[in-house]
């Protein structure tokens, strides 16, 4: 039980006060490298040398048979909490979102390591996204981004509609400026004159769409001008509510900590006091 | 007249005292399908394939038709409300501002299909613009763009006349440096040169035109690093007016919750505290 | 003399309590037609055709000589006001700021219509940017322009020492990186790698000039996201500065207002106070 | 050791109370003028022209001598400082960060110039960059960027992260719609993705990658205008803690002057208050 006690410890992040265990730093590294490898195996200049391709193949292998071991004892120690003891209980650890994404992040690959053959490998890479999951349960802020969201609310919605609403508008002028007037190519259609309205109104301004007559330069830069801003307030209202969410949980992180400590001393000196 | 009461809580935004009916969101679902199709229909990959095509028009005619009915049951349930009973009523809604929308949004497409020959459709599609109008009705935000822009006001010009001014300086001396000086053809006149101060002080940056001089480019370098923050500021004066104007109607919008909640209270309690 | 008085008051903007006379409007507008007429008359393909030729001359030759009446003028009427009378009132009014440029927005030019020859006319047209100072003088922004820039002072050019810092670091990398390694010609020297470095940096990114190595583009990658926001500062310190300066004013002059109101009733009420 | 203290007060910093010493400023013109004769350095056109030549070779040759002369002058005159005192203080002074820096500006090159031959000149011109920390310190607000980046703290790097993790899974999406569906070079591997999805996410477009399919330029059109928020945030949070600091920092210098004022007022009026 001293086993179960010290995994319990070492892989449940609430049963810590605060910090990260050895343990889960080490998935962590595991978790970030798998990514940093995923990236790597897709490279041609990487894959045409061989020992870059054994190199890929044992620590994959390696990852996945770390991945399935931690998942059996996440289940198996998941009865040290409540919640989730009994039989019951597991089927409930299970099927939470947290352990979906843990089973995902091995299983398939597992599955095709162990039959081979048919499946082609490249398309389970997408699953090893499923990783990011296991990462997001040690980073607070990725709760916050859903908060933050939550917060902005009908503010975001309405600055994303009106943001919409005019790449919308700003398409169909080109469009009928640049592509039925001077029958251009690049804006014969509303979703390819959409396509460079994005590219314009975010800034991004690839070069491969843009308005060559003097009529759709004019329009194009009255459109850039009062439009990026538009185009910027869902991001700026995003960001404004972020913000604020982070700093309020930090002030409420903190008032709790004054008043676990004024508690604490308040027993005695209240005595004193009367 | 039970008939009308049910249309009349269905159509009218501000019949109901919050959320939108069913009717409503049937007709906003109806004008995105519009743009959606609009969109594809412009699309020449599409317009090869006879079935997308008989798609189109059978979703033009269906829509035409739902919003020129939409239109007349309108009309017909507006004299319910005081201020457009009678005949005379009936002419101050139809010459409201919504109204006209409501009409241009299907009239002309109506018009040819009834007529037919003659007129091309593709100039007619720039009317379905009209439909976006039918939509801002239930978007709050829309009237708070106009309040957002009176409350900028003198700011808001001023920002954006410093702005102008400093692309019109940009351009001209890079007309002199590079046009003039070198004579590059995308320099060679001041509204070619604006194209590109535009396309650099917003930082869209196409990449169609740039200079290659050594002068050029350490004007250009000067401008940029100078001037996007001057370009920028016209954006987020709108932007912090926006959301000054939002936060505002919110607590109003609280604050007067909070009063009528008081005032149906208020009137047995003030008895007992006399 | 009502001539004088009714000149200087359409003339001299301190003259009105608010607002702008007809003749200054008069006077605006005619800057900015002659901003845009600078602009076409740059533009070869007007300059092919007779008409806009002549309409350019003749636009051109009408302004100069009504920028110089409204020049005289100016000086003629400079003695109502007691700073500027006498004859060494008159020299102290042509030699400040503003009388120069009203000079050299006409002089210029009206030397070359009367002379002739020679002079390139082109080289002229530079001095006509002088107009946007007659501007300025109606635009109470330009002075909040300095202002802002004053105020925020130490920290504009504590980032934008900053922010050059790391556009030449940044230069230097890739220079070492691309120009020195690689031997790309786009690299091959600090100053075009400059060019790469503010290009990215302002996010204009023309994409004339971009790292293509592996090594080049990781560097590329760091430097931009870490860089984006240091070089964004200048134009952030600023901005703020400026919204602050100009709500200063706003209630200053707001304040101003209620003080004279109350100024004006206190003098009776203060005796039924008493 | 009139001379010593002479030198103290114009080569120490905090031997004033405010300003710079000439000397310094003199120093600070050099290293500028260095950086600007770096760049120039490497610029073939002018490395063409003998004169410049020989004129680059006297400058570096002068900057090295003055930047040594000064070196040693600062180690003599440390001991005046108790903390540098002595020869255990003089090593001291000699291993802190800011006396390395300085040694590293001009001892590579001075080595060189000495023995001469091997060594290329062109790898010693990265040690020049350590002259930066020679200006950095008169410049209070390179500490501030330290202390802003402790104080954005875990919001820094929470956002940090997300904008990575926004940036990489971006990356894997247009991989696999445009590299592995499409089979197209730009975005064949996932590092070559990841090129494409800063150079978007950032907004810098320089226009050599971006997606031709319709899917992938949905999944981008998306992408941009989620993203670019997320990517942005980091900047902003560094920006606004940043500006308080700053703030911060003034306001206690000025609370600090406020302080000492009162306190050399205090001993007297404290009197005449009793």
């Amino acid at each position: 039980m001293g086993l179960y006690r010290w995994l319990h410890n070492q892989l449940v992040p609430e049963a810590r006060e605060s910090g990260i265990s050895l343990t889960n730093w080490f998935i962590i590294s595991l978790v970030l490298a798998s990514f940093l490898f995923l990236a790597l195996e897709t490279e041609p200049t990487l894959l045409a040398v061989p020992e870059w391709r054994v190199a890929f193949r044992w620590f994959n292998v390696t990852v996945v048979i770390i991945f399935a071991i931690e998942y059996v004892l996440r289940v198996a120690i998941a009865g040290m909490r409540p919640e989730y003891a009994g039989f019951v209980g597991r089927l409930r650890y299970i099927t939470r979102f947290y352990s979906i994404a843990d089973l995902l992040a091995f299983l398939p690959e597992l599955i095709v390591m162990v039959i081979g053959g048919g499946i082609p490998l490249i398309a389970l890479r997408v699953f090893r996204l499923f990783r990011l999951i296991k990462i997001a349960r040690f980073v607070p802020a990725f709760d916050v981004l859903g908060a933050a969201m939550k917060r902005a609310g009908s503010q975001l919605l309405t600055t994303l509609a009106m943001a919409m609403a005019l790449v919308y508008v700003a398409a169909v002028l080109l469009y009928f400026i640049e592509g039925v007037g001077q029958g251009r190519p690049e804006f014969n259609s509303i979703p390819r004159a959409i396509w460079w309205s994005i590219a314009t109104l975010t800034t991004v301004g690839y070069g491969d769409v843009y308005p060559v007559t003097t009529l759709g330069r004019i329009a194009a830069s009255v459109i850039a001008i009062a439009g990026i801003g538009v185009v910027a307030l869902p991001a700026g209202v995003f960001a404004s509510a972020f913000s604020d969410e982070l700093r309020e949980r930090q002030l409420q992180k903190l008032q709790d900590r004054v008043e676990e400590a004024e508690a604490k001393k308040g027993a005695a000196p209240e005595e004193s006091g009367a």
